[in-house]
């Protein structure tokens, strides 16, 4: 492999001193670009697009052409696990994704098993080598999986849910069972994730996009105890390097201390709390990333500027900071605000890092 | 008036001692009920029911035939301020509320004016007067208003949004238009919850429902700030007694020691956070009214005891704790497990009061 020229985002998750503040945004390959979207039409659809290396490579590739990032992360669903376990994902038009086979019964939860990665998985590993190569080492290159709980929730609703009327139905009344899928999900995350390190995944992110739809009680023994055993299974290291494992559970800022006691490297946080409140409450036990709120992109490229100097200045001095939104980036975004908001990180960080 | 016969719900709202724990349940008038399903067929739309003094007295008493309940809540919609301004509210079938003429321009924000209350309004105010009629003083009636930040969300949305990008483009780039905006629909509210109070409600509620989705910083300058302004305009006595405020901001756990700082009476709060935590946090500044997780009614009735159980022993001993789901309840739910909450809440609430 390559030799890494651009180690910022590595350093920074390990708190370790950096030039500038790191920055990437959660899906910078997507909607809003416009070569993305010329890829995805090539492509026929979403699906195919994830299950293709060569195009998946290709944009993941794209914003690093037109923005100084500094990661790069690897193009694929949040939902291939259910999809290798038999649920049999589709996407239907205006309604996201669906499983032709959700899991609401004993049966179908104790029927799960743990996909092989090289198998049914093997076109998200071969997508990894391929981007590591086309990198040629300008960046690190992010590995990621959906948490346990987040994926539980559409595999037991079958899709995207408001209501959370089925998968809550199953943790309240049958805990036995949830802990029986959520036990199977997270073995196979474990799995997926050591294979993309294998595979050249540099860091590994794992996104808990409905672990805030939990009570704090539930979210301790539903979503975060299945993510403890992945950062407890995870291989640490790979290439001489430390593998860093950045915890994202969306809406979970209450709970950023429990989340540093699993030993995960950094926590990544969303705008609706202040980065220097959430510093002082993890103090050096975790790098965070974040949080930049997505919709300030809208605004004029001064306000995004703006925004950017507050953010940094609420986090201050030192390394352990690498900035992202709070959530992926909105689909009607002009991507020249976005290009703002990237250079605008860089130039107004060092003073921070001197 | 006739003579209040059970005042637990303005008594716990003023900390004073109550016998049982009161509880009542947002949208407890609504789309679960059989029986509010015929009413609404009968009006022919949503509007319909609620600019129809008769029936939307109908449909706020209708679970009061079946439960318990501590305290009735006018059936109105949340964007009849809105309406009256002049934007032109409709439902359109599966998105939810629409306006023909949102408010994006400053033109369109500098014509914005102040609905009277007793005009455009005044189908609300009827209900209400209709609704103290027929309550006969069985329970305490709750007036109530959408936050400014929330009608400002859907009034330059022009409905419902996941991404915000014209409410915060405008928050962002015209932060003058947004208060010129905001200020105008806080004096409308204001105008709107006394008239409320004076035809008859004893209480009074404003639901922040997109007030989470702002950072610390924008959800004080644009969101609490206004409700500051409402809490400072209301009519806080009435009838010879206290008609107390419960703010409530959807996803504003962080923020309740400020939202306490109000002046207001009570605070709502999701189930995102522990209640007995909550109450460390704002002492005997306010009461707490909240915050069982809604979809724990999909569970079967022993478990919901439980959880009623858990809640309970988190608020622990005295008043001061209104019981109530952490967000509206579901469509899909059985009314009998509706039915199982709310006699759980007066069964095991009695030794907390003792």
């Amino acid at each position: 492999m390559s030799e890494l020229k651009n180690d910022r985002f590595l350093k920074a998750l390990l708190r370790e001193p950096v030039d500038v503040t790191p920055v990437w945004m959660m899906r910078q390959a997507g909607r809003y670009l416009p070569e993305y979207r010329a890829t995805r039409e090539k492509a026929g659809s979403f699906m195919n697009l994830c299950m293709n290396p060569e195009l998946a490579c290709e944009v993941t590739l794209q914003p690093l052409e037109r923005y100084p990032l500094d990661a790069a992360i690897l193009f694929s669903d949040i939902l291939t696990i259910p999809d290798a376990m038999g649920l049999g994902l589709y996407f239907s038009t205006g309604e996201g994704p669906k499983f032709e086979r959700p899991v609401q019964t004993e049966a179908a939860v104790k029927a799960l098993g743990v996909p092989d990665p090289e198998g049914e998985l093997k076109y998200v590993m071969d997508a990894v080598r391929t981007i590591r190569r086309e990198l040629d080492g300008r960046v690190p290159l992010i590995g990621f999986s959906g948490s346990p709980w987040t994926l539980a929730t559409y595999m037991v609703e079958g899709g995207s849910t408001k209501e959370y009327s089925k998968v809550k139905g199953m943790l309240y009344d049958r805990p036995d069972l949830m802990h029986h899928l959520l036990n199977v999900t997270a073995q196979s995350v474990i799995s997926y994730l050591n294979a993309q390190v294998a595979a050249g995944a540099q860091a590994l992110m794992i996104f808990d996009t409905w672990g805030g739809m939990l009570t704090p009680r539930d979210y301790k023994e539903f979503s975060l105890r299945y993510m403890q055993q992945i950062v407890d299974g995870l291989t640490r290291e790979a290439e001489g390097r430390k593998v860093p494992v950045i915890l994202f559970t969306k809406g979970g800022g209450q709970w950023l201390e429990a989340m540093a006691d699993t030993g995960c490297d950094g926590l990544g946080v969303d705008w609706t709390l202040d980065i220097g409140d959430a510093r002082k409450r993890v103090g050096d036990r975790v790098a965070l990333q974040g949080n930049m709120d997505p919709s300030v992109l809208y605004a004029s490229p001064d306000r995004i500027r703006e925004e950017v100097q507050t953010i940094l200045a609420s986090y201050g001095q030192g390394s352990g900071h690498v900035f992202n939104l709070g959530h992926g980036i909105h689909q009607f975004v002009n991507p020249e605000h976005a290009g703002a908001f990237i250079d605008a990180v860089h130039e107004f960080s060092k003073p921070y890092h001197q």
